[in-house]
């Protein structure tokens, strides 16, 4: 039993789902358990560089290895990613099974991973983005929806982005991206024109996911409500993040104390940010940042990643085969 | 043909689609038309009062004479409403069909309403106003996303909040509202759990609808993307929202000089007002407020309500049918 869609067909694989290239998160043992299940893993590079706490090239060859000879995709942030040509170079050495990039211009780039024929995954935050990731021969679009966890954008949800893409978006297939935690959200996402979810924090509470600990069983605690859309903490890691971006994470005490107060961070920053860092790498979650999308209520536990693979797929094949339990007369 | 489920059972109607009663722009008319067609109608009563351009107990007596026989529900803004307690009694002598409260404490008025058999509507922004609204013994949950146009809070979206509230809902039909404008949207909520949809931007675009013709035809042109939530226009109008609550609008040339600079307006208020007021009378929409939601993008034309409510029924039950075209296999 399998939902079959124009993305699982493109991309030859069993389940419409996709794991988000979270930095830091998506390593080579996660995306491998996610392609194992039937999916698709991608293996998150991130800024590129060390910056943020992971990154780099040593980074990406250690979590090409822990893949192993799972079929994984590869994902940057695109604006970062032009400060590291190299980057590039490694992962398409790589012959990746997609190559998804996010936040920034795809045009830099999408010449060179077409003529290679690797899948270009485009994931965008508004029509217009769209527009230009379709112009720049994008094969599959990401629509991301403010509901998503780590960077995105505030003005668009993926309730409504989702189909109005879909009506421009032709044959090329669109994926939705934003709160998608469970089976109930891959059908809603079908239902309203995508082929497929892209997955992020549901995939982090599994054991294969990198993070801390910590990290991993606060997500099975924290509420949606808890959520919140913040530049803090770009500031305290010194990210220079383009105007409009801002990541959707657990508040915690440092988000209390600086959200809303960002120029008297920015004033502080050298004394902040040694204890920031501190603290992160103690795995303090009361102040390092814990990045998490609005669909956190529908996470209560920590398993296998290929386990919410399946779980989610039967879960939305039983409510389509009976078309959500409502009675169509 | 048609698409059955707890709130069509409760309700006694054909599709499961409740019109939103949007303040000013869903009179007896829009009612009568979404009631006959065979969702349900809700007359808006808003605040209460006048202050907002419409409103009041003639207001009112106006509204339910243009509904005729038609079975209507009524809707307030709950903490308004209790200024006017002469506006609840009118209501309730009416015998509504349903009584509608959103925006603040329902325990003021719950007994009442279940006591006459009115089945209670609450609508809520987040899980512990899910929690309230269950606990003061509402009939049915109206899950409210930010995507809404109009008043509401910008903490959750529609996507995630469905889900959650019907997990904690237990056999309370849970409805979903904000940006659900097509039959894809109703499909899409039925499968996150919800027993039905309220549609509000969409059914503005309407003959019957209340409301300027300059603002119905700006409804067909406006974008998603071009809507924000503001206070500006509460501001300019006087009307004294709690604390979290903003209004989506389409951006135009007030809230692009205002909104951002809400202290300034406050300074200049009584030579803006005066202005504002006079763009208002005359229908111009560079100037007056036109609340919509965020899926504007799915709307491109003006027509009967009747109409939009069979398209968005025989469309979703299609999607159902053909389980979203997707193969099932």
């Amino acid at each position: 039993m399998a939902i079959g869609t124009a993305l699982t067909r493109l991309l030859g694989i069993t389940h419409p789902i996709i794991l988000a290239p979270m930095g830091g998160v998506a390593g080579g043992k996660l995306a491998a358990s996610v392609s194992q299940a039937g999916g698709l893993g991608i293996i998150g590079g991130g800024y590129g560089n060390a910056k943020a706490g992971y990154g780099g090239k040593d980074f990406m060859e250690e979590q090409f290895r822990a893949a192993g000879n799972a079929p994984v995709g590869v994902g940057y942030i695109t604006w970062s990613l032009t400060q590291f040509p190299e980057l590039f170079d490694q992962a398409m050495e790589r012959a990746p099974k997609a190559f998804f990039l996010s936040f920034g211009d795809e045009t830099l780039f999408a010449s060179r991973i077409k003529a290679a024929c690797v899948p270009l995954i485009c994931q965008i935050q508004d029509l217009d983005g769209a527009k230009r990731a379709l112009d720049a021969g994008a094969d599959i679009i990401v629509a991301q929806g403010t509901e998503a966890g780590g960077h995105g954008k505030s003005g668009r949800t993926t309730l409504t982005l989702t189909p109005a893409v879909a009506d421009i978006a032709g044959k090329v297939p669109v994926v939705a991206a934003g709160g998608l935690s469970d089976g109930r959200g891959l059908a809603a996402a079908l239902m309203l024109g995508a082929s497929g979810i892209l997955v992020g924090t549901r995939f982090w509470a599994t054991p294969e996911a990198l993070g801390s600990d910590n990290a991993k069983q606060l997500l099975t605690k924290a509420r949606s409500d808890d959520t919140l859309r913040t530049r803090v903490f770009d500031i305290i890691r010194d990210l220079d993040w383009p105007e409009g971006y801002t990541g959707r994470a657990i508040a915690n005490d440092f988000s209390r104390k600086w959200h809303g107060n960002e120029r008297a961070l920015g004033q502080n920053l050298k004394d902040e940010a040694e204890a920031y860092w501190t603290a992160a790498r103690a795995g303090d979650t009361s102040k390092a940042v814990v990045f998490a999308g609005e669909g956190l209520d529908l996470i209560h536990d920590i398993k296998p990643a290929g386990e919410i693979v399946r779980e989610i797929a039967t879960d939305a094949e039983q409510l389509l085969r009976t078309q959500a339990g409502v009675a169509v007369s």
